[in-house]
């Protein structure tokens, strides 16, 4: 077997900037799978098209479908854009912008988790990109994996890299979503024991070869170890659910003071390895508290009759309680794109936000129809990061 | 470094029993730590005899102490026999009996946890056992660990193999603790990845490497693995305190319904699973729930005033929850000894317990004392299982 190792001298001088750094884009995917998104997936659609339309205001957009759907997802973002421009009237950004900000691109997958099956880009200062291509198995293969079949998503970062002619590093076989990892852009990467460490993914490798691979890839010096995610959390607990970056040594993280909450135990330990722990330049962590909704989210018997599952994927029932958490928020240039569930909680998440993120405009998007599918507006994004040159940093 | 698993084959044939498989006797070790046991230690030495004298009733217990302790130990146990005469009278075992089974042995240690210092005891169907000596370094070294100094439990394992002539096999530089694993005897080891994919423990161990060493070493052939423990547990939370066998394929797990309390979802995953994985023979596990206290047992303000920490020590705050659970018993030959809260929950523990064993007697000992430094009966006690010689099975 390859030794990944031996390459790895040839990301030499890159790192992984952070998500609030300039971007050129944004790669999205088209939902249509049966057993992630039900009825079809006609509610989740427009939410996506929602979420395209205001990122592709301050980016571009990349969204990736395959053959049999390519029609269906240029006509439904033209319909949002269309939509768009009618209720937003003159805000600035004008809706030809946004229309030709937005590519539909033929690149076939198994689900619509950009953030996970999509490359993670990362730079360096003489103005190149390199898009990593990690193993993608469905969150655990054969072990706790969701769905039997993932060669399609596994292709997905090369198919994109290929396609706009983006440098590659093939990191197989190590086995990463990029839903797993925060960066700091100055040498922190932000994850959990329960994804990284866990039994579906690299079992033959140890926490410390973990800890030297990420940082070899990702330009990094220091991994920073939350011990979980957000409670039922099926992708093992991302940390892109229960933490995420504003600022460097700034980051919020999911709440909740109620007892009766089974999160609780869980981010008090996150907050705990929080306060225990340095980020590479050695500075302690400034953590705010980002509330999960007052009221869990949940599986309604409605919403269960509209998938359609497949043999070996992994199933919902009625009342199973959903990942709900607003940190799964995506930065991009001009905007904080932020999930709402109709919850009492929803404006306080956009208030903190907002003065965490002074500079940008935060946008509320209801995303229940994005949970159904198991993730949030972060998971189905990934930003690719600006080329830079030199300045004095 | 040397390559520990060059040596392994040295264990060729040999297992490590179940806790409910025949013992010879049983290690524990005098408590006076001024850190962990509040007041001298007094109270806690108090609950150490009763344990003692009751394990004592159907097995050898040796006691380590060291020399400046010897005649303090001597003294306290022959008081706890002489009460222990008076109160249980003609209870079937004799005094002397019990008096002539416990004896006190000069071995020195930084504290009294026999559990995780004293050898993991493994035999063979010839008749011989070997005691396994494990790196100790109090629950996570310099990462996370809770003294600052370690090096005479470190030795505990090999000076109690040397003093009684038993075979040792130094499994260094592997850190254990012998709580954070429970042998079914039959091939299945029960384990937490809270634990023993820890940071402060074998971080260049990956997962499979530390299954496949644990496997060698206890000859099993099948690890399964719970994600956590009880919540607070400062050990990375043991498996011992969260699940044990009480049969092959059956277990108890530390339980509530409460979801109030933060063990409600650390047990509901285990539960999961438990229920997910098959043990080394195919078997489904049968599970039966334990509850934990009703009432959280805290640290009080009067505790803490007994408490004498040295620098570097992991010390304790006013209101700290203890990680209280009935599932930390010992198994000893004719009895089952169960750690009590004065908690409404005592009695249904004792219960459950009795209906699991029901050819030993079940022993309830109030065990506040004994948790207050951290752990509970099964911490500090240590089975040495039976030589066997080969029969049938």
């Amino acid at each position: 077997m390859r030794n990944l190792m031996d390459d790895i001298s040839l990301l030499e001088g890159y790192y992984m900037p952070a998500e609030f750094e300039p971007h050129e884009g944004c790669i999205m995917i088209w939902p249509v799978r049966p057993g992630s998104w039900p009825y079809g997936g006609r509610a989740a659609q427009k939410a996506f098209c929602e979420v395209a339309c205001i990122i592709a205001e301050s980016e571009q957009v990349y969204l990736l479908a395959d053959r049999a759907h390519l029609e269906e997802a240029r006509a439904a973002i033209e319909k949002a854009v269309t939509v768009k421009s009618k209720i937003s009237g003159a805000e600035g950004e004008t809706t030809e912008d946004v229309r030709n900000n937005i590519t539909v691109l033929e690149i076939e997958s198994d689900d619509a988790w950009a953030r996970d099956v999509g490359p993670t880009f990362v730079v360096n200062r003489q103005g190149d990109r390199i898009g990593i291509n990690w193993t993608f198995n469905a969150w655990g293969g054969n072990v706790d994996g969701l769905y039997p079949h993932w060669d399609k998503d596994d292709k997905v970062a090369s198919r994109f890299c290929k396609r706009l002619g983006e440098k590659e590093f093939d990191a197989h076989p190590f086995v990463l979503e990029g839903g797993s990892i925060h960066s700091d852009g100055e040498g922190t990467i932000l994850t959990t024991e329960a994804c990284l460490l866990s039994r579906g993914r690299n079992p033959d490798w140890s926490r410390t070869q973990i800890e030297e691979m990420l940082c070899a890839v990702l330009g990094a010096e220091k991994i920073v170890w939350l011990p979980c995610g957000i409670y039922n959390d099926e992708t093992n607990e991302h940390v892109d659910n229960i933490c995420a970056f504003t600022a460097p040594a700034e980051v919020v993280l999911a709440w909740t003071d109620d007892p009766e909450d089974p999160q609780y135990a869980m981010s008090r330990a996150c907050l705990e390895a929080l306060e225990r722990q340095r980020d590479a330049k050695g500075r302690s962590f400034i953590v705010h508290k980002l509330p999960v909704p007052e009221k869990p989210v949940l599986i309604r018997e409605e919403d269960l009759k509209g998938y359609e599952f497949e043999e070996g994927e992994d199933m919902r029932e009625a009342g199973e309680r959903l990942a709900a958490s607003y940190v799964n928020f995506y930065i991009a240039n001009g905007s904080v794109v932020v999930p709402q569930f109709g919850d009492e909680n929803d404006k306080a998440a956009v208030k903190i936000l907002g003065k965490l993120f002074p500079d940008r405009s935060i946008r509320p998007v209801m995303a229940r129809d994005i949970l159904l599918g198991g993730g949030n507006i972060h998971c189905i994004t990934q930003q690719i990061p600006s080329k830079k040159v030199k300045r004095g940093k």
